[in-house]
């Protein structure tokens, strides 16, 4: 058949940047896919579900059930006053896999000095990381950057990280490291607080001391950043009482987990979490005694 | 609270372009969303079903009630061997909102000319448009065009468009009009048939007379294109016995729509869907007595 023309080598190709903007009413968000980790999917992954339960459900959603592949998806979001990085990724500090968002970014023509704030949800590193470059500059100079009290409270106990063990010293470590660039110009924050004019916090502790969601308000839009409550929707939307590793206070993760995700369903409110698969968007119905995520529609129009 | 700097300006942005990369096995393919024309929902949207009934699906979806943005998504195959383009959206030929995947094209580095195969569905505008500029010149100067054999000789029968009401004609001068710049590079084809190496054509008739689906395999990768066998996944996955207005034969495309969403759930198959939400891929579960779409989770790592 035709072939005029050798086609071009195979597997010599990029993916398209993960970008996606949308809008909440006069507010623009941005959305950044980071990049991917792999995890291997034992039975330490869920903490309270057998393996097996596990890989079915992963398999009723077509992915693999060996591992799978942690996404992250941070966001920016103009609201014509303030320009505002929620959580950072890891910029140049993580594997080869991540610190997309950072280029992402720039590609899409915003330029982090111009961020004037940057809202922290908690410190784990994949969300705190790309605050610093490698080379110990602030990654955006002319922030302020907010966190949550408890959650300071907590990473920057000197007593606590030395009495930690040793494999759980490298969380105290990245926080320390992450923030040292900007020292007066970190607040830190309570739940239910207007951060900036219209974006709000919101208590999720569990997943870690100060964990933190926010919504997002604009005239009659409404965004729930659900943060880090909820993780691949496949096993954290479907099934809420199933804890991931990742989760510190499992009890507490488990409850903020439903609280949060029966607002979003009961408010139809459009939600957006850092490990929903990018673009990250989209609203939460009800199911049985789970719920289901119904991802945005893809549009070009914002 | 912080504002060192005004934001940008809001509602100047564009959104990002709208390209995706995904492999079957060897062969890489690249989804382009050539854009969206509002639809509005009226009780002739779905012939067969009740208003109310449609504007509940919708709105479990998430989805406006009153109207939809029907979505177009085009593919180039990379299979190594040759580089074919499936179906090609408008071109320069379309309303402001559409017209998109031939710049995305040429944004994702696809140079139309060396395109060497374009392997068309059936004839309706939207597929077909693109392949002659406004201009008159091909769009694909060194591509074999390959069409169903019964969807040129339904279109192209003079006494059929002659005897067609005034309303009707269009399709036909469409038809007419966009294979012109191609004469005898024009390859007529079967349903059955391996069009290229991997590429075969399955028969899908009824959304129009030669309305033709294909599966691309490679190694032991699959993929389903299903054309317009379905179309906006809440309504016509779910209930795939619904008729949308497009369909010209309604039995015969719903006995088509069935059996490859049955096909796809039964074998797993991944698909594309020519008007599923950009990057229009995923996956057919059996539910009920219809079916779910569960969409490929957007991946950097090809």
């Amino acid at each position: 058949m035709a072939q005029t023309q050798a086609a071009p080598p195979s597997g010599t190709s990029k993916q398209a940047p993960g970008i996606y903007r949308y809008k909440v009413s006069d507010f623009e968000v941005t959305a950044f896919h980071e990049g991917t980790v792999p995890r291997v999917i034992d039975d330490k992954f869920v903490v309270n579900a057998p393996l097996p339960e596990v890989q079915a459900a992963l398999e009723k959603a077509f992915l693999p059930k060996d591992k799978i592949n942690n996404t992250f998806t941070t966001l920016v979001v103009n609201t014509g006053r303030n320009l505002v990085a929620i959580d950072t990724g890891f910029a140049d500090n993580g594997p080869p896999t991540v610190g997309q968002a950072w280029a992402n970014m720039k590609a899409a023509g915003i330029d982090p000095a111009r961020i004037d704030t940057v809202i922290i949800s908690h410190f784990h590193g994949d969300h705190i990381s790309g605050l610093r470059l490698k080379d110990g500059s602030a990654a955006y100079p002319n922030a302020q950057v907010m966190v949550p009290a408890a959650e300071w409270a907590f990473w920057m106990d000197d007593g606590r990280m030395n009495a930690a063990p040793e494999a759980a010293r490298a969380g105290f470590a990245t926080a320390r490291r992450s923030f040292e660039p900007y020292g007066a110009k970190i607040a830190r924050y309570e739940p239910g607080k207007e951060l900036v004019p219209g974006i709000t916090s919101v208590e999720a502790y569990g997943h870690s001391p100060g964990h933190t969601a926010f919504t997002i308000a604009s005239g009659n839009g409404r965004l729930l950043v659900l943060s880090d409550a909820s993780n691949l929707p496949a096993l954290f939307v479907r099934q809420p009482d199933w804890s991931p590793v990742f989760d510190m206070d499992k009890d507490m993760a488990r409850a903020a987990r439903r609280r949060l995700l029966d607002m979003a369903a009961a408010e139809r409110m459009q939600v957006a979490a850092y490990h929903f698969p990018f673009p990250a968007t989209g609203f939460i119905a009800k199911q049985g005694n789970g719920f289901e995520f119904e991802p945005v529609l893809w549009s070009a129009i914002l």
